[in-house]
This record gives structure tokens, C-alpha cells and sequence, in this order.
């Protein structure tokens, strides 16, 4: 399955959200994560990822499409993910 | 066309990018919009969001699909889509 996730965290633990989430998917811009994950490591995910959110203040939005191909991606400005290697 | 739209700004231009996105789509979380639209007022979207928009600093994604039917959404923590029709 191919997944978008964006998190919207106090700055707090957007460190920690950062580290978790991308363990598990690419990261492509400020807190915005995508790529292919199995429903099972996508709730490994999510369990951790509720362990570190505080669930009045912080918010994580999944959109899940069982085919990448079913997406287009149009990226307009810079691209970020070339961080993603160094970072 | 259904499209996921997420923006990644300074600071400065963060309100008036935000005006201009929910003028054509529904605000969801942060810097994160959804919706149907139509490819001539997405052109006209991005037109206008390149002239706010440093392209050397900012960044805006967009995810499009044929229709929302291929998208499941699922949101963890807090909704901030409530606040969208106070705002």
C-alpha cells in the first residue's frame, strides 16, 4: 500500500515524530511523508507514533491508495527530499 | 480531480498562501488542503501560488488522483478540520 502522512505536532516532539516516521517512509517535505509500507508496519507506525503524540494537540493525517500509481505527484518550488540522503 | 495539497512556507507568506488555498480547496490540517477541483481552477491556483510563492524557499505539493474513491484518509490525534468554517 503507498501512504501519504503528514503530522502536525508541537515543536516538541516534531524531532521525535520526525525520527520515527521516517523508519518507515520517505521524507519529502517539512512533515510530510510518503511511500510503499504493509499494513502491518504501517501499525507498527501508528502505535508508536500515538506513544509520542498528545492526541488533543497533535494530528496526523494518513491518506492511504492501495497503488502508487493511482497518484500523481506535481512538487512546485524547491524540492526538499534531496535532504533526505544527508540529513 | 481530487487533490492533496500541502505547503511548506516562510513564515511571511504563510497567511497569505493559506487566504489563496482555501479559496479552492478545504483546509485540513496546518498547511495541508484537500479536494475536488476542476484542472482550469488548479491552473489558476498554481498561478497565483508561484506569485506568492519564493521558489528558492518554498515548497507545495500536490498529490492528484483521478478520484477520492482511490483515497482512504484516516486521521490520528486531534481534527482540525473544525476549525476551518470558524476561521
Amino acid at each position: 500500500m503507498y501512504v501519504i502522512l503528514v503530522n502536525d505536532m508541537k515543536q516538541q516532539r516534531v524531532n521525535r515524530m520526525l525520527k520515527l516516521c521516517r523508519r518507515y517512509l520517505h521524507w519529502i517535505q517539512n512533515s510530510v511523508f510518503e511511500g510503499e509500507i504493509s499494513e502491518v508496519k504501517l501499525m507498527a507506525l501508528l502505535t508508536k507514533a500515538r506513544a509520542i503524540m498528545h492526541e488533543d494537540e497533535d494530528s496526523t493525517i494518513l491518506f492511504k491508495s492501495r497503488t502508487q500509481q493511482w497518484l500523481e505527484k506535481q512538487v512546485v518550488g524547491c524540492e526538499r527530499s534531496p535532504l533526505d540522503t544527508i540529513l
